[in-house]
């Protein structure tokens, strides 16, 4: 039984990239990851990459010392089984493919061990499998969790900065013993995490890593934005506010539902003094836009999409995560007239249920993802990895760890 | 062809509740009612009712003066053919059932003629058919009226003050001929109207009319918003902000949908110091209500109800008119948490598909309408239903007409 595992298994010294204080750089830190609890997994970082959730945490006050980054893929490549990756290939490729990548003719297939060790009742996933670790949980047993109307199980609602169940921080600075908060239940800038089951995807472990890292978060909700939430019909009219990555996903997510693709782009900075719903109005005979993604995270924004839905059945679906506790300003006459306002996190997704089906549409050519990675770099570089999606001059950056693991830490 | 009448059609002078200071009573005058144009039919009506909604526009400045009434059921009653009633059998009666219904033992069949006279291109309805005038339109052409998802035809979006199609108005004093303004494409405080064909529901002349002029709006809002704009579910919690026509209509509607009745009230003057919400909450194990109803057209209970609704999937449906411009203000951080604000007018009703399923329903005695008449009155006493309405004293008070003819106004 691999569970038996678990009663041996040893705190690991790593590196972490620490933000110790708000809106500053991480700083690379050895770090001590405590063995997994009761209902835990151990899991190795393969590749990690930015959300502007990341972002938006880093920039508060009170969150610190944290170990951010939350969309991820877990590996558990032991000492001297680790793939030796070419730095030299890295960067940015428009169209980048990751040498693991079983996209890449030629690439022996791959079985890293991503599971380093389990906690005791875990018997959803063993060592060596290949795991993602998600923010949001699936218990499978709360009412949300067993109704198809909701994805958010009211049993462990997130908890930013420690573990679900205890409260408590598997993370400790090695040089003084001081713990490390938690993020949202993942904490993947670092070498090894430690994640509860009910954060937990299994993959297959040939599906490639870079793609698995982007269905963890950001992709996963702009689609199932579309998808889920909204229930875009073909034919309809979609707007989508803030292309990032999340907004891409959700012009994805509404192709797949219809077939079409993004047919107008407005720059707010470039209307002839309009506003954007002004604009929108325009390029819908008048009428608004059927559905209104808001993907950033602004009241203000989230306003403005609004008035650029429709009278009669428009939807503004409410994706971005504002990072105070404002207020949206709704005028009453105008939601009267048919429309409505929709929030959702992760868009709808149900981890376990969604992400492995949403891997097999990558599979079968229904979801494109390798658009969403415009760079990959190692983990040293992570610092310029947060400035690229702070300038909005990346969509997706791979962070690849296993040159961290060469650079001797253990 | 009865639409020839159309050019022999003469202006009638009849009697008219003229509402002509904002928030004083109405004034009885005697009023010119000009014949109808292209597409417009000019009915008699039988009885008519007092929405919230026709005290909110009584109360604004710059409506004056206007006929108020939109909830009504159109009778061509000839003269002579019109029935007496018996003004002792009226009053406050807590289940009342007027003589001309035939759920009354014994009461000969009415067959009133209802539509005294028909514009050019009229074909839907005919002389002496029983309508009932509704203030949303359905021109069955337009891409709302087309689609399922709206009930706002886009064709006839309503103008309060006049005539959809040419803006102008039927109605005069006839002592001075200056004109008076329509309301909401109805107009029923009067004893004949004229209204757009696109505002016009036929229904059997056997069918009861106090019960045809309720569905002609408030009970129809309420019973909609519960089973076309919520679709509430069986086993959902529902909770209903306002109890009064609409308020409990919605109860009706949810329990169509469920088999359930009110389990609990809530006086909000009564809480020990507790909000709705937190109230709400402990009824609701904690969770909140799955679907919340507006039914008053209060920003502030807007936002209440909101708050009271559950995490995950809870629905907030805003009913209530809010008689200003005013926003509602939702905290970002709740609506992210799988929250949806849902707008609509008219309960999301098609007046001319759904009013004659919802009379089916009181047929097959699926709906209960005869509670929500708490008074009937004359024409005459129309200030004083006024009266019982702005205090909370009355649900839907029914004012009879013929009692007017018979005083002489012709």
């Amino acid at each position: 039984m691999e569970q038996e595992q678990t009663n041996t298994a040893k705190p690991i010294r790593c590196r972490a990239a620490v933000s110790r204080v708000a809106g500053q750089p991480l700083v690379m830190e050895e770090v001590e990851v405590a063995p997994p609890r009761d209902h835990e997994v151990r899991i190795k970082i393969t590749c990690t990459s930015i959300c502007h959730t990341d972002i938006t945490f880093w920039r508060l006050e009170g969150m610190h010392p944290s170990i951010f980054g939350h969309e991820a893929v877990g590996g558990g490549a032991m000492l001297g089984q680790g793939v030796a990756l070419d730095p030299a290939t890295w960067g940015h490729r428009p169209h980048p493919v990751h040498p693991s990548s079983p996209l890449l003719p030629g690439t022996p297939s791959l079985r890293i061990r991503m599971v380093e060790s389990v906690g005791e009742h875990v018997r959803e996933v063993a060592v060596g499998d290949m795991v993602v670790p998600v923010f949001a949980a699936q218990c499978s047993e709360c009412p949300d969790c067993l109704s198809t109307r909701s994805n958010l199980c009211s049993r462990f609602p997130n908890i930013p900065g420690s573990m679900p169940r205890d409260g408590t921080t598997r993370f400790s600075f090695a040089s003084t013993g001081e713990p490390i908060r938690h993020f949202i239940s993942v904490s993947s800038f670092v070498e090894y995490t430690v994640v509860d089951i009910t954060h937990i995807v299994k993959l297959d472990a040939s599906f490639p890593q870079e793609m698995a890292c982007l269905l963890s978060c950001g992709v996963s909700t702009g689609v199932g934005a579309a998808w889920k939430v909204a229930e875009v019909e073909p034919g309809s009219s979609v707007a989508v506010f803030g292309l990032g990555a999340v907004g891409l996903a959700v012009a994805q997510g509404a192709r797949m539902r219809k077939r079409m693709g993004i047919t107008d782009f407005i720059n707010p900075n470039d209307t002839d003094g309009k506003t954007v719903s002004e604009v929108i109005k325009e390029l819908t005979g008048g009428s608004g836009a059927d559905y209104c993604f808001e993907c950033i995270g602004s009241t203000s924004v989230m306003a403005e999409a609004f008035k650029s839905s429709r009278m009669g059945w428009g939807k503004t679906i409410l994706i971005g995560v504002v990072g105070n506790m404002a207020t949206i300003g709704i005028p009453s006459y105008d939601i009267l007239q048919g429309r409505s306002v929709m929030g959702s996190l992760f868009g709808g997704i149900k981890p376990k249920d969604d992400i492995p089906m949403l891997a097999q549409k990558y599979l079968d050519k229904e979801l494109e993802l390798e658009e969403f990675i415009t760079h990959q770099m190692g983990f040293d570089e992570i610092n310029r990895a947060f400035e690229l999606l702070v300038q909005g001059k990346s969509l997706r950056c791979i962070i690849w760890m296993d040159d961290a693991k060469e650079n001797g830490v253990k």
